[in-house]
């Protein structure tokens, strides 16, 4: 197995956009080549992470107009779909591209399009991942949320505020993302204050709908001087699934796909939780956050909404938990979101992270599908 | 790089089916373990390769509903895309799960269902494929088809009835597929006397709309005895892309991913057009026969016509081509076809194909994606 390079990173402005999807994905994919100085003949896989292009747009083979626009052909090129972890699923692909010896360099690009759908229209398509049981009495992912949030709440005697602090932290840390959709603080009240959608849960503690691309650029790690000497190495990856039918476990605050693919991740790496210095998660509802810190093993389980509320997560805190905003803030193009959380951890781990730099050797980006149904999680190191 | 077996495969009667996906995906993957002597509980990644569940009937997240029924939780999983070529990239995606050493036994399962759409429906969806610019005026696949069999025959002075040949061979392997659609010959009359679709190609030089599922298991080549004795490696793979714009290309009868995709799949394998014993070949239209006969070397430039009227590619000629009856009579269940391509090479190398066997050590399968934007190319070797 050979070890893999990330050697270059890229994201479009996430938020309303006007593009279509393979103008948004070629946005990216464009930067991302530039950014690790490659250019499009050297490309040997493409990769594609996207959910429903056909769904939302009537657009499908979404890889291969790309590999076309980007002149990468010939090219091997696929979508990879793990519905809002396609783009971890993408970098679990691409890295089995290189460590496999069958690609020498592989581009991955996430992307969605979403905005241009009513907000029904959306989120039908995203329910659509839930089993048709549960999807026919209407407990779609927000309900799942509630009624985890509320479990979690009760169970740990955690205040409804502790939920609100994860919200106030990412939107804190938007604010210092200039590709962040929302780029302006939030404080408690007004999360408190937001109308409820499921309840415990209210307005702010949800991610948007959101339009938007992001890249990564792989190679053998020992290739990766040759490019650059901005690079960081996948140093642990894992995947996991959970149930389909979410009210068969038999604890719905533990997300078992995300202890699984955290504990492949640690063992394949050598490193585990407490090496772990910067993190990004799924934080698509705040609950999320406390679920992934727990099951990742970063606070035992009940007390990550004592963390959230202490500042532990906070950027200057322990250990600092979605710099880039999160979902929360950043946005959350289904695609293109777990592409994002790894070129957060990319830009700390090459100083690279601006105003939103924290000292970090080692990170980890968690990127969770359907209620936790599939999750991939990968441990990135800095090659400084 | 790890070699890989493949050590089970399965598929549903193809045709229309009254199950939606996740029963025909389930059918599927369940006879594929038990062929091939595993567990559910060793499966540590399974791959769906499907087209467009969301588009045909409001599912997404196959996947992982799949692992659910199938019990391989918490197994990694991925839909895998390609439009008409997702099996092959399937397999391709399958066979570096193994190469890489992320897993040690990986499932994969293509499937589509699509009768229950008109289609007009249908169609558009798999048009979907093509560029805005070439959609807008039309020129669908069929139509792309017609246009490239008119240029065929003008160029190589080849007559109408030798494109009606393949037709009339295809169908007529089918009749000993019990899996196939359509389970019956037709005659050349028949065949020049359907009606026109786009001249020069009429009703019998296309495929079927159809639903079915079909599935692979793989292991390392060097496991595969624990489990069968009925096994075959992948000797060589290969995968690449053409245009997506078709108009673009300067010779639109040599499809650029069919060659590019054979001669990484020889070079690999070190078996060369000559050594090939039986393929399979994505005859979605009959003309592509011809241009994936030539542009993988078993026949020169303009010849392929002569050697499928001449018998040459019939089940007893000089290279038996479409033995399971082809799309043409087995049907097209989009996901499902490139994986039931190979499931056929690989029961011919374990001589296991029935009344439809032949005699061969070495065997390719070649899947289609659009009017050749993206090709898979496999080569299986027999392990007697």
């Amino acid at each position: 197995m050979r070890d893999v390079a990330v050697i270059g990173a890229s994201m479009t402005q996430f938020g309303q956009r006007e593009e279509w999807i393979q103008e948004l994905l070629a946005q990216a994919g464009i930067a991302c080549l530039r950014d690790g100085n490659v250019g499009p003949e050297a490309v040997e896989h493409l990769y594609v992470s996207n959910m429903a292009s056909g769904e939302f747009e009537g657009q499908t083979g979404a890889p291969n107009a790309l590999a076309h626009d980007l002149g990468v052909m010939p090219a091997f090129t696929e979508r990879v779909d793990q519905t809002s972890s396609s783009g971890g699923a993408g970098i679990y692909t691409a890295w089995q591209s290189i460590a496999s010896e069958a690609s020498d360099v592989t581009l991955l690009v996430g992307g969605e399009k979403m905005t241009h759908r009513s907000t029904p229209e959306t989120t039908d398509v995203i329910a659509s991942v839930t089993h048709p049981v549960e999807y026919k009495h209407g407990v779609t992912l927000p309900s799942f949320a509630g009624l985890t949030a509320r479990l979690y709440l009760d169970t740990y005697d955690a205040p409804r505020e502790s939920l609100a602090a994860v919200a106030v932290k990412n939107h804190r840390n938007g604010v210092d993302n200039p590709h962040a959709q929302f780029q302006k603080e939030v404080d408690k009240e007004t999360v408190l204050d937001s109308p409820i959608v499921a309840d415990p849960l209210r307005l702010y503690d949800f991610c948007p709908i959101t339009d938007g691309s992001s890249a990564l650029l792989f190679c053998p790690l020992e290739d990766a001087p040759e490019y650059t000497d901005r690079y960081a190495s996948i140093a642990g990856i894992g995947g996991a699934t959970d149930t389909h039918v979410v009210h068969e476990r038999s604890d719905p605050t533990t997300m078992g796909g995300v202890v699984e693919s955290g504990q492949q991740a640690y063992e394949m790496s050598g490193y585990y939780p407490e090496d772990i210095d910067v993190a990004e998660l799924h934080d698509m509802f705040t609950i999320l956050e406390f679920l992934q810190c727990e099951g990742l093993g970063f606070f035992e389980p009940g007390r990550a909404w004592e963390a959230a509320q202490n500042g532990e997560t906070a950027r200057d805190g322990r250990l600092p938990v979605n710099t880039s905003g999160g979902l929360k803030s950043k946005g959350h193009p289904l695609g293109a979101s777990g592409v994002a959380q790894a070129y957060e951890i990319y830009k700390q781990l090459i100083d690279d992270a601006g105003p939103r730099q924290v000292e970090a050797d080692v990170g980890l980006a968690c990127n969770v599908g359907g209620f936790g149904n599939c999750v991939t999680t990968a441990i990135m190191e800095a090659e400084r």
